[in-house]
Parts: C-alpha cells; sequence; structure tokens
C-alpha cells in the first residue's frame, strides 16, 4: 500500500509513526490495567486444558454440535471449523469420530426448523453461548432446542448434552445452568465477543469438533510478542493499523475489502467483518466529539469475486483499500491434468496446477487494481493450520485495537446497538421496555402517515 | 425512504419523475430493439420445457449436481438452491430422490479437493457453465472434474452426465461439447452473466434439483409487466431505482445494504451483489466523460449482522441505505415453549414464536436506524416459494437496468474486469498475451523495489 495506486507515502507514514507509538502505548495501558483482555488469553492454557478434557471425556457420543449464539458467540468458531474443515457443502460427511458443527444464529423460524430436522437429539452436543447471558435471539433459540433436546433424548441425558459459556457473574443463563447442573464455561468481563475467539467462546466449540486449541492459542501467543515490539517495522499489527488508519483518514478509503483466496479464509473474512464494523464504527470519540467514524468492511473471495465485485471495484468510486489474505503453501496443489485437449481455451492450462492459477489471479487483480489507482496490501499465511489461524486472529484484534487508538475511539463498546434491542424487547413485552414500545409505535404511524 | 432520516423528501421524488419516465424509456428501446434479452426470458417456456425433459430422463440416477462455473454462472443457482432448499449446512440429507447442489465456483485447490472427494462419480451429474466458452477459472476446473468422472464412471457413463450451457456461437468449451457429445443448452448472447438465472444458466441445476422452473418463470412474467407500467407509483422496480438513484446522488450514499430477515435469501443477496455491483460500477458515462460511478452492494443477514454490522451501521459514516428483505408469511412459525422457566430473562419470549422475534427485531432495527437518521426501504415477500423468486430476481434485474439508465452508463458490460483476465492469461503462458506478461513483470519489480 506504500507508494503508488493512492497509497501511502513514504512522507506520510514517516510523518505518522509517532502516532504508531502513542497507539502501541495506549493498547498496552488499557491492557495492563485490565480494561481489555484479550492480549492476555493466549496464556490460558490451564482453561484449554480443562475444555480439553471436558471434550475428551465426550468423545465419541456425538455428531453434531449445535452452538446456540449469535455474533461474537459464533462467528469465531465458524472461522475456525471453516478454516479447519472446510466450508459446506463440501466439508464431507459428518461421524461421532468426526462431528460436525451446525451454527444456529438466526432466529428465523425456518432455518431453526430445518436445522433442528438435520440433528438427532441422541447425537447432539448444545452449546450455549451469550456474554450477556440474555441475549434475546440466543434465548429463545435455546428455549426451542432445549425443548427439543429433552423431548428427544431426555431429561437426564440433556443435561449431559448442554453446555454453557457466559460471563461469571450476570445473566439468567448462568443463572439456569447453575439450577440445572450445566457444564459451564466462563469467559473474562473485559474480553468483548468479537475479541473471543481465544477465550471460552471460541474453545469450547472447537474443542468439541476436534481443533487443536492449544496449537491456536501457540500461534496467538507469538503474535501477542510481535504485537507489543516497539519498532514499527517489525510490528505487523501495528504497521497494518497505521496504514488502514492513514488509507482511512488521509485518502477517504471508507471500505476496506477483506478479499481471502482461499475458501477455507471465508469463515475468519466474516468474523472479521464485526471485529472491524463493531470496534471502529463510532458516532463519537473519546473526546465527546461527535465524528461518525468507521470503515465499512466487505468480505470478497477470490477468485469467486473477480467475476462479481471486481468491476465495481476497479472502475467504481475511489473509495476502498484491499486487503488481500493469501495462502503460500496449499496442502494440494491440485494437478490439472497433462493431458491435450486439442482446443487453444483449454490447452495452455493443461499439466498446470488450480494452485499456480489462484496465485496468479490474485497477482494479476493486484495488479491491475494498482493500475487503476487503487490501494492495496497483501497479508500472507504461510499456512492455513491451527497456529497460523491462531496467530492471524490476533493480529487482527490488535490491529483493529490500534485504529481505535489512532481514532481516539473506544473500540471495545458498541452503545449503537442498544436503541434496537430495547424496542425489540418492549415489542416483545418484556418488564421495563413499555416506553420503547410507544416509541416505536409512534414512529410507525409517521412512517405509514 | 420517502420523507425522514436523510432519505427522498417527496419534493425531490416528484421533481425526479421524468428522469423515471426516460429511464423506463431507454430500457423499453434497448430490449425491444434487441440489445438486451433479460426481459424476454420469462417468455421461454418452450426452452424450460426441453430443460425440464431432459431432468426428468435423468431423474434418480445421481444425488449430487456439481456445477462448474462462476459469476453469474453460479450466483443464481446458489439463489435458487438456498432458497428452494434452505442454507447448507441445515439443507439436511440428500439422496437421489433429493439431490444436492455442489457450486464449483473457485478454484481453491483445497476447495476443489474437498468436493471431490464428498461425491461420487457414478452419483454425480456435471453441469459446465461459461458463457464465454472460456472462462480459465471454469475451463480449469472442468478438466480436473472431466477426469474424474471419466476414471470414476467410465468414458461413456461419462459423456451422458455432463452438460453444457454457453452461448450458441463461441469458446472453445461449446466446440468440446459438440465434439463429444455432451447434452447442450444455450443462453441468449444478449443476456449477460449477471441478468441470466431466468435462462439456461439458472434453469438448467434449478430443474435438475427439482425446482419448478416453470412457476419460476411465470413469477417473473408477473414482474415485468409491473416494471414496463408507465405509472411510478404502479411500478414497483422503477420506483426502487428512483429512490436508490436519488439516495446515490443526491444523499451520497455510496453504500447499499442489502438486508434479507432469512436465511434463505442470503444466495440471492450475494446474487444481487453481482447484479448491482458489475452494472452500475463504472469508469465512464456513455458521453464517455470519466465518472467512476457506482453504490457498493454489502450482503447482510438479519438478525445475525445486528450483532455484528449494525453498530456501524447506526453510528458510522452516513454513506448507506438499507433495503430490507423480509417475508410476510414464513411457512412454520417457530413456536416457543410456553411452559415457563421461572427466569425473567426468558420467560417474556415463552409461548411467543420465532416470527414474531424475528418481525419484530426487523422492525426495530428499521426505527432504531430511522431515529438516527439512515434512510431505509423494505421489500416484502409475501413468502419464499419459486414464484415469488421469480418475481424478486427480474425486480431487481429491472431497478438496476432502470439506475443504469437514469445514471447514463452502459449496465450491460463490465471492462474494468478484462485488464486483470489479460495479466492471468499472461503469466499462465496463453498465446497472444506474452505483452501482459512483461506489464506485469515490470509492475512487480516496481512492488517489491
Amino acid at each position: 500500500m506504500v507508494g503508488e495506486a493512492d497509497g501511502i507515502t513514504p512522507a506520510e507514514l514517516a510523518a505518522a509513526t509517532p502516532l504508531a507509538s502513542q497507539a502501541l502505548a495506549g493498547v498496552k495501558q488499557l491492557s495492563t490495567s485490565g480494561v481489555i483482555g484479550f492480549p492476555d488469553l493466549p496464556q490460558h492454557t490451564t482453561l484449554a486444558k480443562e475444555i480439553q478434557a471436558y471434550a475428551a471425556k465426550l468423545q465419541g457420543t456425538y455428531d453434531t454440535v449445535c452452538l446456540v449464539g449469535i455474533g461474537g458467540s459464533a462467528l469465531g468458531a465458524w472461522a475456525l471449523d471453516c478454516a479447519a474443515r472446510g466450508p459446506h457443502p463440501v466439508q464431507g460427511e459428518y461421524s461421532a469420530a468426526k462431528p460436525r458443527l451446525v451454527i444456529l444464529d438466526n432466529v428465523d423460524p425456518e432455518f431453526v426448523q430445518l436445522a433442528v430436522a438435520s440433528m438427532k437429539p441422541k447425537k447432539t452436543l448444545v452449546v450455549v453461548i451469550a456474554k450477556s447471558g440474555a441475549t434475546a435471539e440466543t434465548v429463545a433459540t435455546f428455549l426451542i432446542v432445549r425443548a427439543w433436546l429433552i423431548a428427544g433424548a431426555g431429561a437426564k441425558l440433556a443435561k449431559s448434552r448442554i453446555v454453557v459459556v457466559s460471563s461469571e457473574g450476570r445473566g439468567d443463563l448462568k443463572v439456569m445452568a447453575t439450577a440445572e447442573g450445566y457444564q459451564t464455561f466462563h469467559l473474562p468481563e473485559n474480553v468483548g465477543g468479537r475479541f473471543s475467539v481465544l477465550s471460552a467462546v471460541g474453545l469450547v466449540p472447537a474443542a468439541l469438533i476436534g481443533i487443536d486449541i492449544l496449537a491456536l492459542l501457540k500461534g496467538a501467543a507469538k503474535m501477542t510478542a510481535l504485537a507489543w515490539t516497539p519498532e514499527l517495522s517489525d510490528n505487523t499489527p501495528l504497521r497494518a493499523a497505521l496504514l488502514h488508519y492513514l488509507a482511512l483518514t488521509k485518502k477517504g478509503k471508507t471500505i476496506q475489502v477483506a478479499f481471502p483466496y482461499a475458501n477455507r479464509l471465508w469463515g475468519t473474512a466474516f468474523w472479521f467483518r464485526q471485529l472491524w464494523a463493531e470496534s471502529l464504527g463510532k458516532a463519537k470519540n473519546r473526546a465527546g466529539e461527535t465524528v461518525h467514524v468507521g470503515q465499512t468492511p466487505i468480505a470478497a473471495l477470490g477468485t469467486t469475486d473477480q467475476h462479481s465485485q471486481v468491476q465495481l471495484y476497479m472502475e467504481g468510486p475511489k473509495d476502498k483499500v484491499f486487503s488481500f489474505w493469501t495462502v503460500k503453501k496449499p496442502a494440494d496443489p491440485g494437478k490439472i491434468p497433462v493431458e491435450k485437449t486439442g482446443f487453444e481455451g483449454f490447452d495452455y492450462l493443461t499439466g498446470q496446477s488450480l494452485a499456480k492459477l489462484l496465485d496468479v489471479e490474485c497477482k494479476s487483480t493486484q495488479a491491475a487494481l494498482t493500475e487503476n489507482q487503487r490501494p492495496n496490501c497483501v497479508f500472507t499465511l504461510d499456512r492455513i493450520d491451527t497456529e497460523h489461524l491462531g496467530m492471524f486472529f490476533q493480529l487482527l484484534e490488535f490491529e483493529t485495537a490500534f485504529v481505535g487508538e489512532m481514532l481516539n475511539i473506544n473500540a471495545f463498546d458498541q452503545e449503537g446497538v442498544e436503541l434496537g434491542k430495547k424496542f425489540t424487547f418492549g415489542l416483545m413485552g418484556r418488564k421495563g421496555f413499555t416506553d420503547f414500545k410507544k416509541r416505536y409505535t409512534d414512529y410507525e404511524a409517521r412512517r405509514k402517515g
């Protein structure tokens, strides 16, 4: 992103280096004072081992892990499942030896009905995740899944087949879990949903589908060490943060396209989409000034979206910066048969590999974007394995936190979603929210009027 | 979108009505002169019956339809499969009586390897779709799948298990299909990939997985009649087009969020993303002026993305307009058990339904966006069935075409992707593209230097 293509000039980068140092100091301060907990999660190996022991005890007794959760309680598990096992529907058959993950992250009744119909109660392990212990969607779905589990497996077996992940100190989910005797794991209060993939929120479902969660933490620990490095050129998350901060504030790049060239990173792109949007989309800065800041993240998949979005990316408004995510060594090169077909449009490809074609397409897209003055950068994973994924999660979390400091905003709250939640509580008849029901009714009358 | 929340004022709408009439006349002219073919597709019932007869002949002999295609050759089929059968992995079991659709729309070798490993050659029907008959990704993947099919099912059976959809007059895919005796269907030259869901491109895979394609065309025909209505208030696609055109050009809404509140419309959101981005993202207008116009589409899913993107939508930059897609009558209300749990955070939901919660969440999000001055509108489908889906596809295609006219651009080409394709051909060693290999090498030296 440095240099050409409407990117950041070396002079701009040099001038902003003090800001990067300040951002690093700011995040360090938030971490050491205990305001934020995500930097410490890689050290929680004792918890990881407890989770592994729990998973080992149940192994072989279920073929489906049904995760009931939404947003930060679901996206990390999706990212991990997709990276480790591939996307649906090509992930292949599931069994007690290789259980699948079904994520119920919506209250669409047809979706929930299809999901439940596809599962066997005696072979399903239900993981309910809600930091607050009161998320309406999660509670509603859990009530249905719980009744289905009890009806199909009996009350006694059901109790041993429900595991709850929540904050220790609040929410009726935790109270119910204690009353019913469900297995519970906790996440620290100072870890927000979108920063929680390396807490019990991500580790419990990951361990239950057979992912090596200690390797995940090991990779994350390596990146954490890098993220605390003072030298900008050595600190990948800080450098990425500074480039994106400058692209947003100096070049007007209000959109970041996260552009993995690997289907297995598709879930991670959606996980990142939450991290970036919720952390950086803010009405006010820390000085209380109205700023309406944020960079809109978009998930695009290469090469697929070259045939869908790249026309717009090349020729449309110059409002985007592109972050390519590539993989150095795919496990399988995808050899194209050597045999010639006799057709020119086919035979230049014979004997080559999909891996080469994917790499060439990615580089060609970067080059064409650059010629069209569209700034872009590349994150390269050596390979997609659990350790590298842990590194990558932590890289993106630190990057996000650093940009928050640079923008002088609180990257760790989400006040903007409260109003909608209150309208929902009011309209669903929850006690204490009748004012919001009235406010909604007035709005509706205006809308129709 | 009319009225409050930074939306379009009634005066602005009235002032722009002549532009809407011009746009309607412009698209009508393109249609009657044969420049564009999508408005006529709903009339192609003879083709649809031929496709149905072909599908009926093969029915019961395969459990997987493997679609090899990318972009407009894949997204319509995904939209149809997802809407008719639900998203993966909750779609449920597949069998010869209920075959699944596996879409190979990427050259990621690990993805293709997983897909192939999940299919049985004697039970797989391969549908290869490429309008040009020369798309590098499709050709490369097809060479691998074809070799796998021949190796696993024998050359004779393989021939009867490959069906090709392409333009009649060009591309080596068509030449090979004729030489090998593959079943072929054609799409008209004047129908671009992103407008082709109602041509053989969408109809062939749809019919093969058991979708009633005549109902699809029937719905589309109804919407086509509506789209030619001169009165703006009666013409839903034209009215939607005008509102979005004004949101983009008068209110600076450079992003449109397509926000279905139904998992079964998730595929349609991605299909729409191509339609909108590729049609409207253009460097030049018809007068040859450099405009770099376009509105960036984003697919978001309700309620799921309330817990991921809505913080940004509420508080971030005021650069977005929201199109909610809702369903009036879900097939299943998703009753929440009546039994009280004794916990306040749970019991306000007992006895209610997921359908109500979903509806309330959607309305709450609209109301909160409106209070935050974020313009939004709603498209409501009576239900998600094949006929309504046909209507909706055609609504969105006409809307897109109308906005193209209003912007005075050619919404039917995609010149912006040519440079990247030429770099790819050069780097893969295709004849006639050595200049582009050199140009790429020069760029790479600069990037590294």
